[in-house]
């Protein structure tokens, strides 16, 4: 096997800076005003027009003349004739002379002659003989200055102002200005286009079907960089799957550096497409960097394709999405005009001890859980590189520096929110996957839940980071925990419809050619199997390792509650290990073997936390 | 004049409730996953595969059996006969028998019969000779135990494990784990549609021509409404005008009604159309509030018409945002699943005393400023209620309590930011609107610049208030602030082009029947022409206020400094107060009266702001 090692890994911020020379630009799109929300204007915008473009009357009322009105009060009221009015939206037809009024409406043209105005409630009608008018005369109570109550043309906006700079991101305010301006079109930085080509032959696309047995796996950078991409205000371009053929992927690369501003690739996990894409970068454009020293992210690849700029992210989906996030998301927006977002920090505590490896910046993914005193626990979130899910469980980033080998419990750490809008979880819950735990889960408003099975559940209780627990079975260790609540479950043998090889008992397991699928001894269902065997190997006088020996399948545990029911439905178990609720959801027949006790675990000093309340509240409405 | 009164003010906790039980309920939505980011599923997600769906090699190396392995290390080697080889997105087409190995890339399906993998940086190639095996043997230099570096079937997610909760708003991660379940598709709430509809005879769809000598003005509340309603998670529904006829404006409501979940109108500001809505409202469908006790907005109306929830906003476009934000934005956020924004929330004092009424709850637009100790002080914007740029100036809002009539300059105060990533200026400077440093404002990063005028500048340079101000002409009084610059410019007359009155200086003016428009007394161009006049009266021997009771407009004063040349240029006047600068841009004649000093002054204790600092480089490089 021939290899490309990273020998001189480049510092992280080496390579920020080979991005940065890149120099992403973006060109100048002219959009409508209904479209200019979030976009960020390139010129200045100055106003060519008064706003308002009239003298306008601020309120319903009399336009008068102010002197007209000097001495006047309540007492001793001004009378002047009424010669007309005016509405919003129409243009005066009358001119107006000493001691006279006209009717005018909030928003009117202030009629010629007129320099005020006086609202409606502090005037009269009345009729108009004192002062030989046809109409009506108005008998204005109050004494006003010239401007008062009028807007004078350009006295919000004047023609010729600077409204708004250049790199001004468009908000509903913004929106407003120009509309009074009267600015339909504005012209905005271009969203980057970022191309996405994820190449190697067992990736398959979303919706469409997988082959396991051959090693397919869905693909889950496209769409995820392709969110992070827009997320950062670029616009996305997922290409189809090159899969591992050199020509075709040498192909893809340069139309999609043709058509895009920043080619975003995320390795495939098998060396030769990674080969092929450096020998391409390397020898057709320009490489920039090759190997960055981070974890995850070392295989990074910063170069220049076809005029544009390319980055090589790692394959693996935590990998990837770390990458683009430190590296990449900021070039995007910054290409876009876009400022970086506030710094969504988060100040905690660690709640366990973590290891981590000297020599290389270490970027942690880490969940957040709200202790009993308010305070902030920060625990990380691991499930190996190859884990897919390990970021929808985590809050944020901590930056572990490359000297640093162990963050200790209790050591204060700054946690990198995913984004300023994330909300750490009301509840943070572990334990036993139970079917109707899960409908209770559906009702809380932010809940975290890991099914990690009930013996690591208790483990983790101890260490005090979930809120609760869940634990089901016979549990050799007692805890120290406030139980919230218990129900019970069913549980026994899942086997084919119609029980065709009439399965009654644990016994036909142990006596008979059959092939059993049991769960992980993580799991609460394990251990009450394990203690059913035991009882019957104590019947039989029998060792226990005997009895178990005789079981075909009884050590490979499977990790979730439906996966056992699942192989027997694939025909490769005669019986599984599960709940006579999986039986009957995923019609399989049920044999009884027992009742088996789920309790609801809480960290004492969690009682009072509003999330572990709520949850106590639905355990009681949902009444299992 | 016939009007509603507002007699029973609802206090806002009620306005809230009404709004709130009008029960907005969007339907679902099924979005591809492409389309699915920031979107809020409505169900849960189950995972329906295990992921990985096999078991995975997770490094490139050997599969092997673990036990083949035991107590092998550097030294002594356990040597084992190579069989095949199985890369990422093949079907192995080997099965593994003691003391064999398999070249596995990383990715690629674990064959039938190895427990375990061995990265391949820990083994040699052999020749196969002692093994008697034709082609290579492997050489394995450590220990592994079964599971070792292999990720099994179920591992990152277990098929019926519960994934995603509903209510869950989907961010890159999300999209990461629907991915690697081969989820294309969710069912996500649907945006609520919300209809927009603005009334008014007067308004004028921008883009649009305006007839302001008719009182036209261009529509400021529909688009900025619908960019608020589209942050808000909803989607907007811009309706063509209604003008103010009675039986197009009920058509057009009820059309809205049908064909949205909820309509919001802005009242044309006259009072015919209020009543209308009023009645449309109260006869036809269900009217639950009428005017709220908060300023601005006390003419809301909240009910129901055709099943379809109403709000009727104020027509003045600050009032309707504030109005917007503050009562209908959580309402579409709830409806589309959203929660409500982390509070951004800032602490500052206030800058000045504030003034407030009484009685009602206000709602203040205020703009923060960073001070010279790093405390945030906050200031009051307010152009008047019928401004329509006020909320472009601010940064958030300050409620002041009914009770409160003042808000003391240096008293504490929480400003509720428009949005979480409003970024207050980095700069805030006041004065002359002067076309020379407009420019060198375009260079900062984010200014905030209000073309106030030198006289009012100097005043809130002297409260404390801006980090600098910009002024010119002759000042009459001293203030404690340090100078960061000067420039001069060239000011006189604007006339139109090739001077057809022949106009050579200010004694034309004087002397001759010329229509002439002058600058405000806030502006130092006012200032200068005013110092001009006074030494024209002293050679002439006359008093000041005969020379300018010959200038045919010399009292009417603009705002802005091309005002004036915008008067020329329309022919409403023959000679405008203006810059050299302007009659260039504008290709009017200029007749020069005089230079002019600018000055920068700078608080004194703003000094070392980055802010300050980057304009002092700015004028640096301008060199005006």
């Amino acid at each position: 096997m021939d290899r490309k090692e990273f020998r001189d890994l480049a510092s992280p911020a080496a390579a920020r800076e080979a991005i940065r020379s890149l120099a992403l630009e973006g060109g100048i799109d002219r959009v409508s005003l209904e479209n200019a929300r979030g976009r960020v204007l390139v010129t200045r915008i100055d106003a060519e027009i008064d706003v308002p473009g009239f003298d306008r009357s601020s309120m319903d009322g009399y336009a008068l003349r102010a002197r007209d009105t000097f001495g006047a009060d309540e007492a001793d009221p001004a009378r002047l004739e009424l010669v007309g009015e005016v509405h919003a939206g129409a243009e005066p037809d009358v001119e107006l002379e000493e001691g006279q009024a006209v009717e005018i409406s909030t928003g009117a043209v202030m009629p010629s002659g007129a320099d005020a105005m006086v609202p409606v409630e502090r005037t009269d009608r009345a009729s108009g003989e004192a002062t030989s008018s046809d109409g009506d005369d108005v008998l204005v109570r109050t004494s006003v200055a010239p401007g008062d109550n009028v807007m004078f043309a350009g006295a919000d906006v004047a023609a010729g102002e600077r409204a708004l700079g250049p790199g001004t991101q468009i908000t509903p305010r913004e929106i407003g200005l120009l509309s009074a301006l009267g600015i339909d079109e504005v012209p905005v930085r271009s969203k980057p286009r970022v191309g996405i080509v994820s190449t190697g032959d067992e990736l398959v696309r979303p919706g469409e079907e997988l082959q396991s047995a051959r090693g397919e796996i869905y693909d889950v950078n496209s769409y995820t960089i392709a969110a992070g991409v827009e997320d950062a205000g670029g616009e996305a371009v997922v290409y189809p799957h090159a899969g591992d053929d050199m020509d075709e992927m040498e192909r893809l690369l340069r139309r999609a550096a043709e058509e895009c501003d920043l080619v975003c690739s995320s390795g495939s996990t098998s060396a030769s497409a990674v080969d092929v894409i450096y020998r391409v970068i390397d020898e057709q454009g320009e490489l920039l960097l090759h190997g960055v020293s981070v974890k995850p992210g070392k295989p990074m690849l910063v170069g220049r394709l076809e005029g544009s700029a390319y980055v090589g992210l790692p394959g693996y989906p935590v990998s990837a999405m770390m990458v683009f996030r430190t590296f990449v998301a900021p070039a995007i927006r910054e290409a876009a005009g876009l400022a970086e977002p506030e710094t969504a920090t988060v100040a905690g505590t660690m709640a366990i001890r973590e290891r981590s490896e000297q020599g290389r910046l270490r970027l942690a993914p880490v969940g957040l859980v709200e202790d009993g005193d308010g305070g902030t626990l920060v625990y990380p979130v691991d499930k190996g590189s190859g884990a897919t899910t390990s970021l929808a469980e985590a809050d944020g980033v901590v930056e572990i520096h490359p000297d640093i080998d162990y963050l200790e419990e209790g050591e204060a750490v700054t946690v990198s929110l995913f984004s300023p809008d994330v909300r750490p979880p009301t509840l943070f819950g572990v334990g036993e996957d139970d079917p109707a735990f899960s409908r209770v889960l559906d009702s809380l408003s932010n809940p975290r839940y890991l099914s990690i099975g009930s013996r690591p559940a208790l483990r983790r209780l101890r260490e005090g980071v979930p809120d609760v627990a869940v634990v089901a079975g016979p549990l050799e260790r007692a805890v120290d925990a406030e139980p919230l609540g218990t129900w019970s479950r069913e549980w026994g043998l899942l086997v084919r419809p119609g029980n065709p090889d009439g399965i009654e008992g644990l016994a036909d397991l142990v006596d008979r050619d059959l092939r059993f699928i049991n769960r992980t001894t993580d799991s609460g269902l394990r251990a009450s199997l394990g203690a059913d065997v035991a009882a019957l190997a104590d019947r039989r006088g029998l060792e226990r390792h005997d009895v178990v020996g005789s079981i075909d399948g009884f050590d490979l545990g499977l990790r979730a509650h439906e996966s056992p029911a699942r192989k027997v439905i694939a025909g490769e178990a005669d019986a599984g290990l599960g709940l006579r609720s999986t039986a009957e959801r995923l019609d399989l027949e049920f044999v009884r073997l027992g009742d088996q006790e789920v309790r609801l675990l809480a960290t004492p000093d969690r009682l009072e936390k509003p999330g572990v309340r709520e949850l106590e509240d639905a355990l009681d409405r949902a009444n299992l």
